[in-house]
């Protein structure tokens, strides 16, 4: 990973804003600036240099993984520190900081700290994320990670295909899925594994239980590994037996739904376009209503991150962007269906990261 | 569970405190109050009423899950409309919030949807956690589900010695564990596994890699599972191969340090207390040093949560707390050594929950 470059592209985005430092503390952040994995940390920011800040439970591990930033092992609070060190170096007149990420004590005790002149005025809630959006694209080491945690999830899929028989508790499946994912080189799931079977599939976030397996329904996975700190994110729904004719029909609707909004993905594109090519299609067959979230989301060091792909979004895709396209419809007391794919934009349209069968399986 | 009581307490809570309204938005604590699971939901309290605020994916979940409080399906921000609900309840002139889960953007986005009137006063920034401390004394229900949590854990660890040897990589280990956890009905892990095989074991949170166990060395392993959304928490330091005399005597100590916590743990101790009985043996022999972190801390529906069980903290234990106790020592390039069990605060002392063996184990 470029940690230099990622550092660089910041610096400059500090100087294009007219700020003179920014305090980091969001740990997807940390890693993808310089590399660290560990909690309880800040990174300081300055047009000219980077500091880490982190406690000594972390030496040994900001040694070995930090880059692009010096490190400073502290006592005390680490985001407390970093804001009294940007308040100390010459040239700082403002410290920008997050306050979606930033919690209302934290800010008040950063204050506390300051001497009394700064305290009114040092800090600056920055309007929008800093560094997430130079997140959304992702370089080419990123998506080399993406592509293989994208392809684990489509081996899992298959494996799971082979191991699905009605009578099996839902955790069953989960703890076989989980198992093969660690055989597999994931440091873990990047979500708790969704294992919907039957009625319960009308639920859109289910997790495992000890159900077991009907020996008719639909059976709703969506899970993810996570591989050097990437998430992969994909859902398939399996229908244990034989579908009835409005099942088939139902399923082949969201499918048609799932397609479009892939075939909708492109550089220039708006989010809000993109959810609605997936939506129209659930639309038209009177499912509007049954299709109860956004289309899907950003995905990288964060299972959800920027950009949201939904109902009138209007940030524009761009090559190096990596979003989940899952349309899904949840018809309480009856099933639940959602097909979910990772779709990279490209110079020349979108290109699905998990090619995993998509036709109605019966098992 | 009990959850008109614990709403009860809440309200009774809020009375005391000369509060009329309460909004509360952490998970765990929606969990605690209402029984509430699912994500993006907050939680309105008066001293006569609970409603629950959350979105259309949460419709049916909502419903089967939540007791002791109205639940109300929204479009918009779940905490925005708990926060514009209370100020529409008559006789509640402020609404307490908890700085220290409330994000700065999400407190401006309060504000700016109460009528400008109220904007300035109605919020009120509660000084200290509201739910978490009546969190800290588990009820019946709660100690039945930590004992059976506790006691997978150690089922886990018994496992995994029949199933560790010299070459297999840490996150062999670890997949290991975790299916097995899951096969016994644990929703998920607590946290990552950590699985920290020679030099790695110095670092006290290093997670399973795909390094390989040595021949010889220390191995500590690190893990917790959730079992109907109560954590467990151990860790145990086993030697692969024959240790040197010095290695030994270092377990020992460590070991000693490490029980000396346990048998500090009474009803009216401080936390403060605990943790010098089990600093004080590292101390004596040179270690304090090398011990870098707190002794233990809380452990429920969080990993980590009240109280802390640190140097000087003043938070008196009282029966029914669980904590944990994990004194460690960790030298860089070399090795590490920590063992933890959990321990709950009775009538007659502190009682561990985690009755694995603590003798060094070679395998």
């Amino acid at each position: 990973m470029d940690y230099f470059h990622r550092i660089g592209a910041l610096r400059r985005k500090l100087t294009r804003a007219g700020l003179s430092g920014l305090v980091v503390t969001n740990s997807p952040d940390l890693r993808y600036l310089c590399g660290f994995t560990g909690s309880n940390a800040a990174l300081a920011v300055t047009r000219r240099t980077a500091r880490l800040f982190t406690d000594s439970r972390f030496t040994i591990q900001a040694a070995e993984e930090v880059q692009a930033a010096q490190v400073q092992i502290v006592s005390g609070s680490p985001t407390v520190m970093a804001v009294e060190w940007l308040a100390a170096q010459p040239g700082v007149d403002f410290a920008g900081f997050d306050p979606a990420v930033t919690t209302v004590a934290e800010l008040a005790r950063w204050k506390d700290a300051l001497p009394a002149r700064l305290r009114r005025n040092f800090l600056a809630a920055l309007p929008a994320p800093f560094v997430e959006p130079l997140r959304m694209v992702k370089d080419k080491d990123e998506l080399a990670l993406m592509i293989e945690a994208a392809l684990l999830g489509c081996k899992l899929f298959e494996h799971i295909l082979g191991f699905i028989r009605s009578g099996l508790r839902e955790i069953d499946v989960a703890a076989e899925l989980e198992h093969e994912a660690r055989l597999g080189g994931a440091e873990g799931m990047s979500f708790e594994t969704i294992v919907a079977s039957g009625v319960r599939s009308a639920m859109p976030h289910a997790l495992a239980t000890t159900t077991r397996l009907p020996r008719r329904g639909f059976l709703t996975l969506d899970f993810g590994v996570i591989l050097k700190g990437y998430c992969s994110d994909m859902t398939r729904t399996v229908y244990l037996g034989k579908p009835k004719r409005k099942e088939w029909d139902t399923y082949q609707t969201v499918l048609e739904a799932q397609e479009a909004g892939v075939a909708a993905v492109a550089a220039g594109v708006t989010c809000g376009e993109v959810d609605e090519a997936a939506r129209g299609v659930l639309r038209r067959e009177g499912l509007a209503e049954a299709f109860t979230h956004s289309t899907g989301h950003g995905v990288g060091l964060e299972i959800h991150e920027s950009p949201r792909v939904g109902t009138g979004q209007a940030t524009k895709l761009q090559s190096g962007m990596v979003v989940t396209i899952e349309p899904g419809i949840y018809l309480a007391g009856q099933y639940g269906i959602r097909i979910e794919d990772m779709v990279v934009v490209t110079p020349t349209g979108g290109q699905v990261l998990t090619p995993a069968p998509k036709a109605l399986i019966e098992l």
